[in-house]
């Protein structure tokens, strides 16, 4: 087999086999493929595309470059649930312990934040003692006594992706969705779960501007799913307003703790509700939706999600004690943004939103950049609300005067208010199960 | 500018900008683009195209990136003649001598052969003593002083084009008409003539298998010419049977002696006087082509090409004495192949006969091998031709019984003998000039 054919097959618009990804992959990893190859390679798959029993095989190609996690002695389903990304999303956090205390296993891995969108290993390690980092073994003991655990993806699995990603992010081959499909599920294959949900999320603050280009990576991760012996349903979701009400690290552990006490902002009670029910209701602990819905919100209500999340947090040697009494805002400096009229909130630009969170300090503009737990921002409002003139839109916090004004300067933009009346923007689009999936999915326009 | 954007452009279709081409074509000679993002922008180019003046902006980034060759002060018009390539392909040797004889300045630089398509560099230097290697002011010396020179290209000319080459080679991206063409013309340019003709060789011993993909890459080297300040033109040829009888580096150039003697292969005459006779018109020193084709043949038949070769040889340090004396064939093994049937001729593979040359030792699998100057083959009929049984169709001279063996084997699948009549292939399929071009170029086909 050559490198130089197989580029070239796929170059020709002609499917690629197993054994021909698997020779790739596991060849770029060991280095006998070239940086070079790999990218003219990946830049074919851009522009041709692969169909699905391709994508299927190249998915596998990335989960086989490293270990795969099995659960097989858990006396239960093992479940996960994946975002594609948004600003606020602290989702997982909320799911995680809810399925925990619904008797599902739940081994989550996350990754950290990148540019304006937050990631949940920096949000968790804003809590003090917290460690992420868990070796397979001390993983799997954790699971099996908590149910949950929410730890750094590990480097032992999929390796070729990461590789692979950081090529990708230097030739111009991240946004396809095929290679984006293969990337998450990969890992989330390497995960060993049985049943998966994922969160796709579409909007300014996503990575996914457009709804269909959404609902097709959402199509086409389902699809994966039953190639891969694994149960994927998907929810396409907004981000064209940030999700809930806290940007930023530790002010979202503290919006975690809230929802988990059933004091949270409506949406991310919705969408927490709605993806842990999913699962309970796939990993067949409820016969309907409705049902698994109506359970999940009593295990929230009744705070059994919020004592599963302590334990899961002192499992991982979190102070969930000095978490509890912290002193919320712990920022040296805050400042608000009032609105000038009075009026409709036309936007509240979820990108905007995430890139003053950014300039306060909470993210990272590079890998490897440090970032700040305590800075980042309070939203006051949704799209659809009304105010008058002189009431709170925002409240940024910081640590340094420049890094404020920077943040002020981005955030002042991101909102619009108007005369006429606003609806709300919806928070669930669209629900994307193998079915859909099946009808969706569009080889010729895997691309 | 950043190479991630401009990659990025090229990948969704978008029109590039000379300075945009230029940083990328500079910025990888010099190392501060890398490989893996060269590659990826050579296979967004490959699927994506380039529109006329994207390509015209891309030879001249190529021209930039080294030397350009200056010859004003000579007394009359520079011309050049390139060849895709192809079998028995010596026209050159042919051509050149007659320009010069015609009062034109003929400064020639060409490649030495790898895979089964031969050198005219590798066939000049087995005239013994013979050098390719000039400077810049030898070069001009000799030019001005003979009017013609035949060369090995300079690595100070155009020298982008040469590392962007092999990369090409190593990542699916070479049979890009764009690329070629751009490859092609910057060299031309380069090399400073302002008038050309190209030979854009088609079918199975040529680059262009297909006729209409020569058609296409010569009128987007035409079309580059106009824009290019410089006057091109193209005659698309045959290239699905050897040209002349000989294939091999001495075997060839002893019909470069017979053909400038006027006793040559009919094809090797026609169409060296051809493309002579284009570039004679093109540059004025004839009305129309038919009086340029009769004056060229009149150049050729008493003898002035012939001796003009003789000076140019004599120029580059080649012992012509010894040249018009050699015993030929020297190789001292030859084997004849006969045919076994009686009929017509109905092919004569130029690949299989010019794979068969390479293995007999003529040519070179890898860059950098050793060729054997006296080895080759003499086809003794055309397609068409009619053949008792018994007819020798080829001779096969070698220095090596394993060779010899390699050689006949895959020489006896080059023909193919039927009853029913057939007819001669057509040597010249079509000319290309700037009119023609303007019609053939279609911007949406430039892949």
């Amino acid at each position: 087999m050559q490198p130089l054919d197989i580029i070239t097959r796929k170059r020709d618009g002609l499917s690629l086999q197993q054994e021909e990804l698997d020779y790739l992959v596991s060849g770029y990893l060991s280095g006998s493929v070239p940086d070079y190859q790999m990218s003219a390679f990946l830049m074919s798959v851009f522009l041709q595309g692969f169909d699905r029993q391709e994508m299927a095989d190249y998915t596998w190609s990335l989960v086989n470059s490293g270990q795969r996690l099995k659960w097989k002695d858990l006396p239960g389903p093992v479940v996960d649930k994946h975002s594609s990304g948004g600003v606020g999303d602290k989702t997982s956090l909320v799911v995680v312990p809810l399925l925990a205390a619904a008797g599902l296993y739940a081994p989550k891995m996350s990754g950290r934040g990148l540019g304006f969108t937050g990631g949940t290993i920096d949000k968790l390690e804003s809590i003090p003692g917290l460690k992420t980092v868990l070796s397979t073994e001390q993983l799997h003991a954790q699971v099996s006594r908590t149910g949950g655990a929410i730890v750094s993806q590990s480097p032992e699995l999929t390796p070729a992706d990461g590789k692979i990603y950081e090529l990708r992010d230097v030739t111009a081959t991240v946004d396809s969705i095929p290679l984006i499909a293969a990337s998450i599920m990969s890992k989330k294959i390497a995960g060993g779960a049985n049943h998966i949900i994922l969160d796709v999320k579409t909007g300014s603050g996503a990575f996914m501007k457009k709804k269909e280009r959404a609902v097709k990576l959402a199509a086409s991760m389902v699809g994966l799913g039953e190639r891969l012996e694994c149960q994927v349903k998907a929810v396409v979701t907004d981000m064209n307003q940030p999700l809930g009400h806290a940007i930023g690290n530790s002010l979202e552990i503290q919006e975690v703790l809230s929802a988990l006490r059933g004091e949270g902002p409506a949406d991310l009670r919705e969408l927490a509700l709605s993806l842990t029910a999913h699962l309970i209701k796939d990993a067949g602990k409820a016969s309907n939706y409705e049902e698994a819905f109506n359970y999940t919100a009593k295990l929230l209500d009744e705070g059994w999600g919020y004592e599963k999340f302590r334990e899961i947090v002192e499992a991982q040697n979190g102070d969930f004690n000095l978490l509890e009494n912290s002193e919320i805002p712990a920022a040296s400096m805050q400042e608000k943004i009032k609105s000038s009229q009075r009026g409709y909130i036309v936007s509240m630009d979820a990108s905007k939103l995430g890139r003053a969170s950014l300039y306060l300090g909470a993210g990272r503009l590079y890998k490897g950049d440090d970032i700040d737990p305590e800075v980042g921002i309070e939203a006051h409002r949704k799209v659809g609300d009304f105010v008058e003139r002189g009431d709170s839109l925002l409240t940024l916090y910081a640590n340094d005067r420049h890094k404020l004004d920077a943040g002020l300067q981005e955030a002042s933009q991101a909102f619009k208010v108007q005369e006429e009346k606003v609806s709300s923007l919806p928070l669930i689009y669209q629900v994307v199960d193998g079915e859909s999936a099946a009808n969706i999915y569009i080889e010729a326009e895997q691309k």
